[in-house]
């Protein structure tokens, strides 16, 4: 039987595809990036188990990429985000991170604590 | 070729799609409805030609939603979203909206003016 | 009161959204461009007046951006994809393509025919 | 440090956050289920760790709710969905599925295997 701590890295990692793939593709400016990021804080605290969603839509890295493009504005993905979540499961806190490691969105599993 | 008329309710389309299948899907609550519909809003309006957008997440038909469930939250899909959307394109004005009819959430193209 | 022509053009714009963001941010790679294109082309066909869906998901365009990348996989979006639709509403219809226009995948109305 | 184990299942929520939230919303009939299952088990094992996912998009689910509903579509949700998934990470391999339990499509952890 998986242990408790299992359980509760499992739930932490849940949170995190549903975060990326529910909101992956949205188009985002540097305007609308707060209110983004607003909501997927909200909607994923929704979610059993989730105590704190952190999360910071990376108004600079949108501007970079405007400013190498023509249209005004570009869809939400990995490297436009830093994000941090807890999730609380039967006595297990688990604490999760996602920032870029290279060019890839990585998502961290930092600490579990019973 | 198309008339100016036309591709402003094919923009305006693609709007709706646009709004619908991103945001479909995702965990909502009474008290996450405002932050989502915010989001929804000021993302779409990014798009082009998107002059303006409106969005009530419909707090009252998830809360009874939610009265006939076990979980605490649900996903939003149509019949929790009542949409208005404004569109210019070379002139010409559409007026959008998506409400319940009968079971079914229409996407209506109310008027176009030139 | 809007024209049959307009509406089919409303109704081709809904299929174009729904179709990009429902599955922007997929994760793809050349091995799996196949079935994704298929499922693509198969779920937008459901909705009403919908006649013809092709979705070419370019693997050369694939595996140009695995080449430059630490990741074999990669996540969907525009330049990825050739997309062509035939829409029929009240007698008219519609023709709809999605290409690169130099960096910007653009949703174009072809023909619009009665 | 969390242990190799907590970490593959942490990788295991992450593709089952990301199976349900990318195609969720997707318009599913009888006749699109099939291919859609396929695009939803090759999309996700292109994701690190990810060895085989099952996706079994429920027809008789759908034909039952098409029968008490106007369209003759309906969008995916988690009740149309059984899966099964099998994660390995550091040479720990888990064993994933999710099922509907009461009203919930419960995303569950089912071995842990070093």
């Amino acid at each position: 039987m998986p242990t408790d701590a299992e359980r509760a890295c499992f739930e932490a990692g849940i949170k995190f595809g549903s975060l990326y793939h529910q909101f992956a593709g949205t188009p985002v400016s540097p305007d609308s990036a707060e209110s983004l990021g607003q909501a997927m804080e909200e909607a994923i605290e929704n979610q059993p188990h989730c105590v704190d969603v952190t999360v910071d839509v990376r108004t600079d890295r949108i501007a970079d990429e405007l400013a190498a493009q023509s249209a005004d504005y570009t869809e939400l993905t990995g490297r436009f985000l830093d994000v941090e979540m807890r999730i609380q499961y039967a006595g297990v806190t688990v604490r999760t991170a996602m920032e870029m490691e290279d060019d890839y969105p990585l998502m961290k599993l930092l600490t579990v604590e019973e």
